[in-house]
């Protein structure tokens, strides 16, 4: 017998929470820095709630039960729609509300690599400001975090729901298909043109409106291009105006030269209204996606708040800790630990424990032999958890006031006076 | 319409995050350098590993639900179970394994002022030890954190499952009543010896029974009376010399005096084994337990993997939150996010992003304006969120180089030259 972690679930032991951490804190860090708070929603919602607008796909995704009253809940499945409803039950909020959230969502899908049905979303929403200077701020908070995690080759790329809804106009594709088109638009980069084709026509356009979408999707992105496309079409220009608009606002974060527009970028979700983006890393190789987000002026509204309009990001960060993890691209210890104060016999236990308590007190992490083991399993137990600082006493440092330090990583022995033990390993585990 | 959370859960806004995150994060300091690592597990497990040992009154707490292959699934109702589980699943892990974790649970219970159904539990545990050590560490860093946190009169009650089985020996209770007796003394403290009485009666317990262990638990917490008590039988014996162990240990630790014997200690859970203790805060007035735990030598063992002795300790972390916020022991500001760089017209708009982005780098949480507002508007958002500090550029400020800053919690105003603002700020806050 013996139980497992339920199916598309993880434990995350010690030595991998150490990188899972250092990422989340400095993201966490960056998000702070820009001035945004952390708002905590419950794991579940009303299943009415989070099916409002989330589209089929991910309704048959949910994780879905009753109370013992009988309520209808599920375990949310983004973070997006907890906070929309605070944002509808908390009317007085100041605004612009800058909220981040880290926080883990679950879906039921298929288990690919990497891929688990309990993973963390990442997110930071700017909610209660139709400029778009909410988004350009996302956008190089965004950026700062993955170049804090020391990503190269960040491209963002971005596109706006009005000109993919200026397309439709353009072609006289029917309102109500308009979700499912997007929907098929956003496969373009996993499965290509052709499968998209295929898909277009299972929705039921004409052939000449599939040629001419996957024509428009591969034209280049520039503001002049779009405007001749979508010339007349007026929920396109004004699409476009706020693409240029973000390209003015971010000279001033000095991140211009991140942007790219494409016109194929369509983003899954279905409650987007706005400029829609999404980062990629990696040059030549195209490591993927690591982040994407959008304006969503409707759902606030929809979930029966006031008319508020919001936009945000959400930093893949599973996706970031795999990347980080393959490309060793951070160096992390196998522990947080820094030090063990070994005790040669137990008369010096004592003693040891007063060393590990000064430590402690400094906020140094330190561990002390709890098994009442000899000295020889003490020093092999802190080198399998690769903890790498040994502080070792015995009768005779007690007597003589000078006790081995011994730095593991280096294979260095030292000497250290009593009373100087603590600034000695302050100085030493920073080294 | 409009949705509210979900009856038993509560969202926590940015200004009850702030207190919240305090709390936490002084206690996770205290944790890890105690030498604890996180670990963390999925929020449901098997209903069947669940119910395994929880005792009834729980299993009927727990939520459950199924997913879509059909597993039985249920959500956490404490940390220690799904952490028992991962020691069994990966017997390589080092011992001892000392391993924190802070993180919601979820209990189906009538909701009573301060408890909710999804709430946070804040555990440490050391696996592989059967030394005392290891229970002294845990009541050591446990009164460290409340100390951190301001507590006084800190009080612990320590007793061991041993001796309350020595007890029903010496009284020839029967052995399946054991854990229904356990439970019933546990509520002394909450209902009354007369209500534990009756309760010990509907067990099926004889009057000379009841009246004896209601004398025992209110016996005078000594050892030496203990071992006149339990003379010749052998588990009591065993249990008090136990006590007497974390008596003679925790003075390495300087923490002897803050120890309390109470015979009539019992705990709710039905897998301890060993010790148990409970944390205790406030003098006169008693507040109440803020801490609770015990060594549980057969959970591991019982979930499947090989017998492996254990002990931890659980900070009741909402309710420390609570008193702290009822007692107002620490002051904590409204918001996190320290400056404002107001912009008093569009021409410096770009100015004041750059001072935002100098002190974001400098890790000062700040924030601009998103909404194109007027200054003094820009000033009135300041003061509703409670940012301390409005840096304001205008004009003016741009040519002469001397920029204003305010502080408004003491309402005064400083000129400070551009290049040395973000210096200026990264002393003001601090002050």
């Amino acid at each position: 017998m013996g139980f497992k972690p339920p199916k598309g679930t993880t434990d995350f032991l010690p030595e991998d929470m150490v990188l899972r951490e250092y990422v989340i804190n400095k993201i966490k860090d960056v998000f702070i820095a820009y001035g945004f708070e952390c708002l905590e929603t419950p794991i579940f919602e009303d299943w009415d709630l989070l099916t409002k607008k989330c589209g089929e796909e991910i309704k048959k995704q949910i994780f879905r039960f009753k109370d013992k009253a009988g309520r209808e809940l599920g375990l949310r499945f983004d973070l997006t729609v907890g906070m929309a409803r605070v944002i509808a039950n908390n009317p007085q909020l100041p605004k612009p509300f800058k909220r981040y959230y880290i926080a883990p969502v679950w879906r039921y899908e298929e288990i690919t690599r990497g891929r688990r049905r309990q993973f963390y979303q990442c997110d930071i929403d700017i909610v209660g400001t139709k400029s778009m200077e909410a988004e350009v701020e996302c956008i190089s908070c965004a950026i700062d975090c993955l170049k804090k995690l020391g990503f190269e080759n960040i491209n963002v790329i971005i596109n706006n729901r009005k000109i993919l809804e200026g397309m439709l106009e353009l072609l006289k594709v029917e309102k109500e298909k308009k979700l499912d088109v997007f929907r098929a638009i956003d496969k373009i980069d996993k499965f290509g043109g052709s499968f998209v084709k295929k898909e277009l026509k299972k929705i039921g356009l004409e052939n000449f409106q599939v040629e001419k979408i996957i024509e428009i999707l591969n034209t280049e992105g520039k503001i002049e291009i779009g405007r001749k496309i979508f010339k007349g079409i007026k929920v396109a220009e004004e699409g476009i105006n706020e693409l240029k608009e973000i390209y003015e606002i971010s000279k001033n974060y000095g991140i211009e030269k991140f942007l790219k527009i494409d016109f194929g970028l369509a983003r899954g979700l279905d409650y987007y209204t706005g400029p829609i983006f999404e980062i990629v890393v990696g040059g030549e190789e195209k490591i993927g996606s690591v982040a994407g987000g959008g304006r969503y002026d409707n759902l606030i509204e929809l979930l029966g708040g006031k008319p508020t309009p919001a936009t945000g990001i959400s930093l893949g960060i599973e996706r970031i800790i795999e990347i980080i993890k393959e490309g060793r691209m951070i160096k992390v210890p196998k522990t947080n630990v820094r030090v063990f104060v070994a005790n040669i016999d137990s008369a010096s236990k004592e003693a040891a424990i007063k060393i590990a308590q000064e430590l402690r007190k400094e906020e140094i992490s330190t561990q002390t032999d709890l098994m009442n083991r000899n000295i020889k399993k003490q020093l092999e137990y802190c080198n399998s958890l690769g903890i790498p600082f040994a502080v070792i006493i015995g009768k005779k440092e007690m007597i003589s006031g000078i006790i081995k330090v011994k730095d593991l990583r280096r294979g260095k022995e030292f000497e250290v006076k009593r009373e100087e033990i603590v600034n000695f390993l302050k100085v030493g585990i920073n080294s």
